[in-house]
């Protein structure tokens, strides 16, 4: 992905041991391990969504098209607290399963009942950065005793490195505008100690811009960043509303912004300005944010949406090409997670981390081009193969790691009559 | 879909010599028809696309991401000049088939090679409403000698009414700036006199819209009034730059608006003003545009990017629900075309154009809301059956009344090598 001209035909990708060994125009002589026939098909890095909340895919359509605070405050606060672990895991798990079966092989996620998640990521065989999110709310403040922070930091403990790195764990405050000072401070401190990423809402809507300004005399990137938050390697999702300065420093901290146009536009928050955080050398990567603002985990959409709606808005049909839209949610995207040197692209040395898409249907013929076709002309539903590490998570509608039906049956008997019943 | 609560569970749809003959809790007694299970599926009106130029499929992802005169002049124009009637009826046939995989029942078209568009149209089993685009670049100008004129006249002869109105001809002027008023007079005098409806492009830049207001003094749509082209039932495809006026006088004239948005962000033209046009009582429907700046037919993403779209650039999370987007591409398209008494809504009398969805998929659940899951979580690959006046045209995966593989073998063979051989 990293030429200009990214796409090679008739390749043969020898994987071993979970890695990519060789991209040869053939097999090599006496290779007699099992071939998956890629006639007719694209094979394609997986794709990595760098801002997810898991677990609310199951409030899928609960509530839409209501101002912020009314979507926030009447429908999903409520829901949110009558949340359990076995909620969690099975949202998680149902999560990752339409995520698959569409082409991502990575998360980043930000929610809490981690363990839960993080079980549903184990057994599932997908990559993950998954953090808890932390917020505070008055000026009593201890590392020690916070809820988050104590959960954080026993996340590290048990889960960081699990299966040689598919599963790491991040720091995380959930937002300027839900925490104090004294939570920022602490959880840069933690982060910086212990080499953990960090994951952070910022700047969303224009409104909590504002009132940050109004509050701090700085922007929300500004006033986290004199508390170090940027210290580390970072997602910032969202990014809406930031002016040059706030681009400029992120740029300079080496902040990625996960950027989720159809999160923004179903919330009415606005649309970020990708080519200018591009055009100041910000790494911009792709999430879907949860389901409940999008209303689905499929990249392929969001690549899409990426690759329009800056093109609209500003005037210039190059304002993001479908091969810089194809990138933000592959090398992009591992770059921001902190995995550029295992996943994104396929190389020797990389891990498998690959899906295949079914080029030979009537929407995708015919194929002038793959990137075109790739970014504005397939679905999530082309994807007949994911792969991590060499390990097939999906194949034809069947998926290898996630009993389905077992997480429905969960989901009827257990998680909605809770939430809703 | 004309009430404020649409969704109905657990019908029983009785169709009989192709028309919806009642809707009912179940079965009459002693029905021992045919029977198709709907348990677990959405059965919903088939998607009407009102703005398409479908032989230009064959042009998926030639072209993209340059600014549009680059991209008609350098790219577009020169391929379409090489087109013939095979061509064209190729695309049409792979375009129809991307449509109806994807819950299409009905086009509203605009190309030339009509004849071949309406070989392909009656074989297919699709509805459609056919216009030969019209232009005129001198002064000198006889209906009875001009090409698209004659072409128009004679279509309207042969096929308008074809399979009792399940074809239909229109007029057209393919748009303001690639005619003048000798044409516009002479095309809605014929339209006028034949009761056809008329399909023109317009405002779909702000520069053809300052341009026209630099000539004429007037706007397009106001230029095109003077010359009688709304007064018959109309559709202005785009409107993406139309000033008060403008749909002032476009609701007083009853023309309907198709919204293009994937295209119209793909080129870069900018936003239509949807909520203001539907605030007017302008009927607005939905379009894909060609898949040349799509780059697919696939209505139910135009139904999100509708929904998303004018959320996120007026602030308002409600200004098109998902409810209204669904009826862009139902019962509005349906009135559009001059259908609403024969489709568009599941009710006795109406054609038994209908589609089904299959909800039992990963991303479809858990289905909290029917009409946000169609809206805002499903894909057109989510359609496992399209029928139109009752016969089925696809079905999980098979086309019935299409040699796919006859069209694509056509492509390879005649017209790839034609156009860029």
């Amino acid at each position: 992905m990293e030429d200009e001209t990214p796409v090679r035909n008739h390749v043969f990708v020898l994987v071993s041991g979970g890695t990519i060994v060789s991209v040869t125009d053939a097999a090599p002589a006496g290779f007699d391990g099992e071939r998956i026939d890629g006639r007719g098909k694209v094979l394609l890095p997986g794709l990595i969504n760098c801002h997810t909340h898991l677990p609310m895919t199951v409030l899928r359509g609960y509530a839409d098209d209501f101002d912020l605070q009314t979507w926030l405050n009447k429908y999903i606060f409520p829901v949110e607290a009558k949340l359990d672990g076995r909620c969690v895991r099975a949202g998680a798990l149902l999560g990752i399963a339409e995520a698959v079966a569409s082409g991502t092989t990575s998360f980043t996620d930000m929610y809490y009942f981690c363990d839960d998640i993080l079980s549903a990521v184990e057994e599932s065989g997908v990559k993950a950065n998954i953090s808890r999110g932390t917020s505070l709310f008055t000026d009593d403040f201890s590392f020690d005793t916070h809820v988050g922070c104590t959960e954080m930091r026993r996340l590290h403990r048990d889960w960081h490195g699990r299966d040689t790195g598919r599963i790491r764990i991040e720091a995380s405050i959930h937002a300027e505008y839900t925490s104090n000072p004294k939570l920022w401070s602490a959880v840069a401190e933690f982060a910086a100690a212990n080499g953990l990423g960090m994951h952070v809402h910022l700047s969303e809507t224009r409104k909590e811009h504002q009132d940050c300004i109004a509050k701090y005399g700085m922007s929300p990137a500004a006033v986290l960043d004199r508390s170090g938050v940027w210290n580390t390697r970072a997602v910032a999702a969202h990014c809406v509303c930031v002016s040059d300065a706030d681009m400029e420093l992120l740029a300079a901290r080496g902040v990625s912004v996960a950027h989720n146009p159809v999160s923004n536009l179903k919330l009415a928050s606005g649309i970020a300005p990708v080519p200018a955080l591009m055009g100041k050398g910000i790494n911009v990567a792709l999430g879907t944010d949860s389901v409940a603002s999008n209303n689905n985990h499929d990249l392929f959409e969001e690549i899409k949406t990426a690759a329009l709606i800056h093109k609209g808005v500003s005037g210039d049909p190059r304002a993001v090409s479908a091969l810089t839209a194809l990138r933000l949610a592959t090398v992009n995207g591992a770059r921001a997670q902190g995995r550029d040197f295992e996943c994104g692209r396929i190389a020797p040395g990389m891990d498998a981390d690959l899906i295949l898409l079914d080029f030979d249907r009537p929407h995708l013929v015919p194929c002038h081009n793959v990137v075109s076709n790739l970014v504005y002309s397939a679905r999530g539903s082309d994807v007949v193969l994911t792969m991590v590490r060499g390990r097939i998570l999906y194949r034809d509608g069947e998926f290898l790691t996630i009993d389905l039906e077992a997480v429905k049956r969960e989901l009827d008997e257990y998680v909605l009559p809770k939430l809703f019943g």
